[in-house]
């Protein structure tokens, strides 16, 4: 077969590995938002009104950019929300995940440097896997990415392009960054010159107190790029984010989309548009809080119950997952492979959210999809597997 | 700034140009549908059906190949149409555009060489420019590529990947592939083992008689990859197209999409997949053909009384344009700029649907999406300036 090079480094997805469908399956492995937050009332009524409101608006080709229903929003509520409260240029993309890969193509030459958190999100590494970076990581803790350890890199790698983050609830490690190192994260950025893809799809979902400001909201020069998604708050299948960065950038942005695959869903757009001019985005944000906060108190009470002493983790104040630290003896790998058949209870193995394979002793359990009645039984069915091991 | 390599290649749409908008403009740029055959009424009672039917899974994040009820369609019912009959494997794509990007992902690598109609798609070449391809161009006549250039090119660049070709009713120029040049086509490609891109967006708009079998329908082997798209026969607003492929072929497009933006709105691909199992394709299909059938007669019929008879072109069977062949000495750019400022008439300048500039006396006119009572005027508008040159 005659394929380009490039495509010997994508590989499929971990998350969609034929053993968590199996029947009778408990399963942690999703990253999904739950069933029952979809509004459908509410939905079945909004459509017809945008077909009946848009007209032939609503199905044929559209801007680039995106709808102006939906950049206003964007513009006047979401971005706000994120303390970033001056004009800023909006690209609407499908989901953040398309913002993940155009910022890999518009910023890496083959061989290029990324600074990453150890761990990341693994869809980053596949979006990236296509322009074969070379990956620098920097450990995440209870309160975000290691500064010092950051700056130390950010001296040695003066080549590097760009830092790829995600400061809320972070993928797989549930952890927050604080606001401390977001101020210093930005400042970083714009003294040694490197953008900061800030990956920002959970922030909304705080379980206590409120969402801190965004990285980019101590941006002063334009370095920090902002990735936000309705698909985890609203409706993922409508595949909907956005790119919020200054006028220079996002023309760049821009001009790929364009390239690629023109714009996005315009009725899908102004669905979200619509919704959220009619109905209170933070009744709405609340009512998922709620869901989400409900489901992180029982699988974090099952571990307590369940898990051998021998295990380690952070209480995740929001989002979707808790990443459990294994004993260093234990292959989470084969772990998954024993529990799946023996107890009919997966996860996602951790290895796949290093920027390198090796590091073999971390689970990331999802608890967002999965339905509440059976957290403490899948919890119980994982502790029998782990005290076992 | 620190960007990619790559990105000094691409560059923004010629389609949309801001001198098109401009109030009392006709305008022949568009490749746009009508809006007038978008099923507004229809679209009205049916969305909300696919809501109530399909519940949270119409909102949830889906398959990555696509939403069966489409994918059963598209089987089923399209690639037969197509002359396709025993099983192929299907992928989802946001508009056959994308399948176009990601064939250039899969298969370039920089500097590979890609055999191409000459005109063709200046969208294709966009998707492309990022891989930074050698072109090497195969006029295309009335009937289609000249297939004996074609061979001569295969012969001399053994090292080709891929032909990218648009069979019918082709973008910019009209033209339709007859039924033999498909055939040696499919045969070439097998016998010098080169990848054969069907953009086929316009197949089934033919105004007299019926579509001609696929390339794709004469391939043995899986050496033909067609791309299917939605956006010239239903709503290019939904942003949904297809590609059809051999599983190991398709496999490669499976994980393209898996990491870079997951899958397309799972909402939009239930209402096409639900609109077809209401309504009959073929009084859809039949309704579109009067429409840009008329509209085709209107600007032939003008273009004989109010064009100097030093301009040719060929009368389309079908799709969405009339290419133009002008006088050596006219510069369709200077001419463009003219048209606009003095008669308030524009279109598309033909030198950037061939692969390398330079030739610069054709102009392409779209007649689809411009208002009929238009037409006659806007080409009278017209042939006063080409008259003057």
């Amino acid at each position: 077969m005659k394929f380009a090079e490039r495509t010997k480094h994508l590989k499929e997805s971990a998350v969609r590995n034929p053993l968590f469908d199996q029947p009778g399956m408990i399963s942690f492995a999703a990253g999904k938002p739950e069933n029952i937050i979809f509004p459908i009332e509410r939905l079945k009524k909004l459509v017809p009104f945008v077909v009946e409101n848009y007209d032939y608006e609503a199905f044929q080709y559209g801007n680039t950019s995106g709808m102006e229903p939906l950049i206003d929003f964007i513009k006047n509520t979401m971005m706000p929300r994120a303390g970033v409260i001056e004009e800023t240029d909006i690209l609407i993309t499908s989901g953040s995940q398309q913002g993940i890969e155009y910022s890999a193509r518009i910023f890496l030459n083959e061989g290029d440097t990324v600074i990453c958190e150890e761990p990341s999100y693994t869809g980053a590494f596949a979006a990236f896997a296509s322009y074969c970076p070379n990956y620098v990581g920097v450990p995440v803790e209870e309160d975000g990415m290691n500064i010092e350890t950051l700056e130390k890199v950010l001296k040695e790698h003066p080549e590097a392009k760009i830092i790829y983050t995600i400061p809320d609830f972070q993928n797989p490690s549930g952890c927050c960054m604080s606001v401390e190192k977001r101020e210093k994260l930005a400042k970083l950025a714009k003294q040694y010159e490197v953008f900061v893809i800030e990956d920002a799809p959970y922030r909304e979902l705080v379980f206590e107190g409120k969402p801190y400001p965004s990285i980019k909201s101590f941006d002063t020069e334009g370095w920090v790029i902002y990735l936000g998604s309705f698909s985890k708050i609203f409706c993922p299948g409508l595949r909907i984010g956005w790119i919020s960065a200054s006028q220079k950038v996002i023309k760049k942005y821009f001009t790929v989309k364009q390239n690629i695959d023109l714009h996005c869903s315009t009725f899908d757009q102004l669905i979200i548009a619509e919704y959220f001019k009619k109905y209170d985005l933070d009744e709405h944000i609340n009512g998922l809080k709620q869901v989400y906060r409900k489901k992180r108190d029982l699988i974090v009470d099952a571990i307590k119950a369940y898990f051998p002493a021998d295990i380690s983790y952070t209480v995740p104040n929001g989002g979707f997952f808790i990443w459990i630290k294994l004993k260093e003896s234990i292959d989470a790998s084969e772990l998954l492979l024993k529990a799946a058949e023996k107890e009919k209870v997966v996860f996602l193995s951790g290895e796949g959210f290093f920027s390198k394979p090796g590091v073999k002793n971390y689970i990331r359990l999802g608890y967002s999809f999965i339905e509440k009645e059976f957290i403490e039984e899948g919890v119980k069915r994982l502790g029998r597997i782990l005290s076992q091991n």
